[in-house]
């Protein structure tokens, strides 16, 4: 080290901020890669045990597709043929393009080194999309659906959207949208293919009463699970908006990067205490139950609620943001349980059944921040009206919009043919057997380990 | 940054500093930050079942409460009248201040920004101290009282104390009261707490024999979830004694924030292995037991035993302070069950219940470490028996007399006028039914997600 | 701050590579030591609930030796006597020595004190070795066998080879020998040494059909549990190979350690698809399932293989690794189970038990990885199959041959040492009640704290 340290020259300077950069962006990516655990064991703990493992699988192959798409930087110039590379990288981050999409390094290894940071968060993003419908279609989703839709999902439907808000020819980039961490492109996004996912898959058995259509709860089956997930996805979300900023060298960085940390975890707790009281309070029904779950998923909807602007917003901005959303959240997730008897006026139907409240979490809250964010954002209408701040609310909504439509029609054919196809959905028999048997041949919690059987013929 | 590269001014650097500062305590921040979750989870699998949800719910909060704090810089300016910033934050660090406490930054945005390491670190300690109250009152502890003693700990107790440490104007800050990682002014402080809670709350039904007094073990859930949060609470130490340097870009930091991590593994091991040895030597009654409870408590009290000198303990130094903080935890574990018979002679009564140990482990550990600092520190009484090492070891013991009067005394007051009020605890039939379904109507385990129930009317 | 700043100077410079440097080790080591909480509950997923409490202990006990070990930089100077600084870490890395081992350090505190980050990762390799074994006698190892052979494989055996393969001296270094991350040296080492182990030991009861030899399979009690582990296991290895690399502040350090990050992801995703769909498309015998734990240990064995060349493999090799190492698991998992019975051609005996793959997933990854490298590296065998590139392969063979060779050897004498001693396996009675209430006292899941039970004179 000696002799380099006599160069006092910019270039050794330079390379230091890139070394900074580096670790910042290691470290925040192997934080936010441990929320794929988070999502699996909140899903695992919100389904009933003889579905665990079909669940835990489902997220490991999330991983490994994502671990996948992640390195698609340096792979696709080799391994070719896999569709992302072919059509998902490309269609977003191509540098020829247009305002709709793009089309190149199409199997191109010219995509430079340094892009590395810019593509591990977008891919963590297509990621946790596709995740969040594998929650809202749990204990009932085929295999093979799964594995199409994720590759629909993840290759075509996000990277279209994803273009649009943050490659620089994205249409939606060059007008006054505003959306820090991808509450609208992610999370609006997922929470809308979730819906139309489970609303076309239709209730898990045993979700609403067949004559009267009244909701009967399906409990998941260990609490202490679901608590897991959901404190690892809280660790990982601060990483995810401590991340986002892409670089730390760069001077007000560190503060720009503070802020987003301290809001999220001012969204998150403003949103959990804020659905807790509000739960508690009776406003969706008596009730004197101080509720863990909702407490929780008010946190995820509030964290949510503020990655459009975790940047931007001052702290109390924040917490305000988080007690929206998890009101929104909460609102929606009555409204799914009686929506489809308030739409047909005839009880005689179920309504949506969504497990792991994707739709109400993520559509809900992202829906709220990216409205939000136009007026609590620093020089948002809020602070000073004016033809600009406008504009952010104009364009948020036009972008709302437009990703919830352009989701939800793609997810309605990509479902919608599935459902023709008669791969939607497992067996009667299978989801009522649940899957770890049947599909795994993997107990979650194998009775023979849990007494002391007699081995027979094994034996001692 | 090629522009910037040319400048190789100090001013470029002094930036670069700061970038390296800032990306240090934001990575350890977020990783202390998950801590909660280890809180969560050892008590969550202390407790029995039938109040599993009401622990995680506790911690939740705690974890809301915590990011609640840790933004009051910013918050405090703008929110107003959320007490802490109105009491908590001034008394320990208002710039204007005396010995005992200061106040000014009442509801002030004058805070300067680059403070937020400092926040963060006091505010996590603070939550620190009433989750280990949390855990002492588990499986008895009414719901309001919990929100109104958390409330006075982390916003009046503990800032006191907290001021008079790390204040400048400190009265113990001004001596040669050493306490790196808060051993005395966190751990102390917070075990105290606990220990005159479950005193004035008494023990839980069935912990102690209604004749003689003899203690009957109530044994947690789940073995595997206590591990679980003691091995995530471990991974949250390192981070928290690396972190408590403040920044590592000026010489010699690297040095000490390694020593810190290296002491606490240290400390954590030799806490652990002398719980287990000695407790299976049957020092405390006949066994022959291998406990990992006893292992996992003493590494636990191993771990807060190094705070108070993580800094500046030779690494064997460590190695034996953690053992004795292990002897310690041990030590008052035993006499815990039994203090009421030793102390008035007379069976039949019970004696102090502390479910997690919370006094034990960090109590013992703390004081124990408090002392010992004064002994083993490179220049202390070991080494150099001299007048300054002297005086460390006195104005050790007086500021741990301190803090111990300090928070016994207020917490006298607090929990005995919760009591006279009667919310200071759950109704008997509430505390035997379990709190999980009485008051969250959540259970952990629902029985109905483990078996192919009938479904009944909303069956197939 | 300031007047630092006024200094422009090399030194000032290459005091922030330091600080770079350190954060970077720092961060990565706090990362990599949770790794064994993924080992503990991995373990404790994969045994019966009977033995689950020692599972956790002895991982806990790991951790404390880990700690241990991991500081002896310092405490060798004044601890003395604790075999590991007067055997281990001299074998190792004395500054003197020859081919095999080096002598020096004995008890010496003249190792710098900047050596810290090369210590800490060779003693999580030592605590990693030993840990593989632990898994692979599970269910029936004594616990002074246990605390026996952890002694000599980290303080004797790992040591001996890591110096042929790490110190400037070592015979195996001084060769074109390529293992980047201990793919040999720790995994093919620690799974020789877990074959050994469970051989000797013999199969647990149960586990095959007495007469005929059949497999039996005894199920581990809780998938969540061994998949929560898997997960932290995923994450930890993400920083153990980023990790690797010891700097990142010199120029071109980035782009290894995200290359090195990105092929421990593919390697992963390759092991955990391979291994699924290989075993579901019935390789090894009739089965539709969708195996969860074949693909969990496949994505772990897909890790271990890349581990010889994550910093040099392109990453669609480390794809090409990964499923290869994958298959290679599957191969030796199946022929563990039918082992003795081809080799004696009579039914009548069983075969060996090793109940978490620790030599399939670990020695068979670790040995295809150690080949492929030769070929799969840049300039490999497939690029450029040269004189220099087929040197590779030949050393690489040498070298897994000779670890294969050593710790085979040393471990049958020292199980078989054990063996003859009669403590190497715990007496019939314990193995079938399990260990959990016969040694510790403690069962993982105690029924009482389940239910309302009566308290009797302990009640209200």
């Amino acid at each position: 080290m000696g002799e380099d340290a006599g160069d006092t020259g910019g270039h050794e300077l330079a390379s230091l901020k890139h070394s900074i950069d580096d670790l910042y962006l290691h470290t925040m990516s192997i934080i936010i890669f441990f929320m794929q655990a988070g999502f699996a064991f909140m899903e695992a703990g919100a389904v009933r045990s003889k579905n665990t493992v079909n669940i835990l699988i489902k997220n490991l192959l999330d991983m490994c597709k994502s671990a996948f798409l992640s390195s698609c930087k340096e792979v696709s110039s080799s391994l070719g043929g896999i569709a992302y590379w072919l059509i998902g990288f490309p269609l977003a981050f191509g540098s020829d393009g247009n305002f709709f999409l793009s089309y190149n390094f199409w199997a191109n290894n010219n995509l430079p080194v340094k892009e590395y940071g810019h593509w591990f968060f977008d891919f963590v993003h297509a990621a946790t999309a596709s995740t969040l419908v594998c929650g809202s279609m749990a204990e009932r989703c085929n295999f093979y659906a799964y594995l199409v839709y994720t590759f629909v999902i993840t290759g075509f439907i996000y990277p279209v959207a994803s273009h649009w808000t943050w490659h620089p020819e994205g249409w939606l980039k060059r007008t006054a949208f505003k959306d820090y961490a991808g509450g609208g492109v992610v999370h609006m996004l997922g929470g809308m293919c979730a819906l139309v996912g489970t609303v076309l898959m239709g209730p898990r058995i045993g979700r609403f009463h067949k004559k009267t259509g009244e909701p009967h709860d399906i409990r998941g089956h260990s609490v202490p699970l679901a608590a897991l997930g959901g404190f690892i996805l809280l660790f990982g979300l601060l990483a995810f908006n401590a991340g986002f900023r892409g670089h730390i060298s760069q001077s007000g960085d560190g503060e720009v990067i503070s802020r987003a940390i301290v809001n999220a975890l001012l969204g998150a707790c403003g949103g959990g205490v804020g659905a807790l009281v509000i739960h508690h309070a009776g406003t969706f029904g008596p009730t004197n139950a101080w509720s863990f779950l909702m407490t929780l998923n008010g946190a995820l909807a509030g964290l949510v609620g503020v990655c459009a602007g975790s940047d931007v917003f001052p702290s109390w901005a924040a917490l305000v943001v988080g007690v929206g959303a998890g009101f929104t959240f909460l609102c929606l997730h009555f409204l799914l349980l009686r929506l489809k008897v308030y739409l047909s006026g005839n009880a005689n139907v179920g309504a949506v059944d969504d497990p792991l409240d994707a739709f109400p979490v993520h559509f809900g809250g992202g829906l709220f921040g990216i409205v939000a964010v136009a007026f609590f954002m620093e020089g948002g209408i809020v602070f000073n009206p004016s033809r600009n701040s406008a504009a952010v609310l104009e364009w948020n909504l036009v972008g709302a919009l437009a990703i919830s439509g352009w989701s939800a029609s793609l997810c309605l054919a990509l479902f919608g043919i599935l459902k023709k196809l008669g791969i939607l959905r497992v067996s009667r028999e299978m989801e009522i057997q649940g899957m770890d048997l049947m599909k795994h041949a993997e107990p979650a919690y194998p009775s023979t380990a849990w007494e002391d059987c007699d081995p027979g013929p094994y034996g001692p």
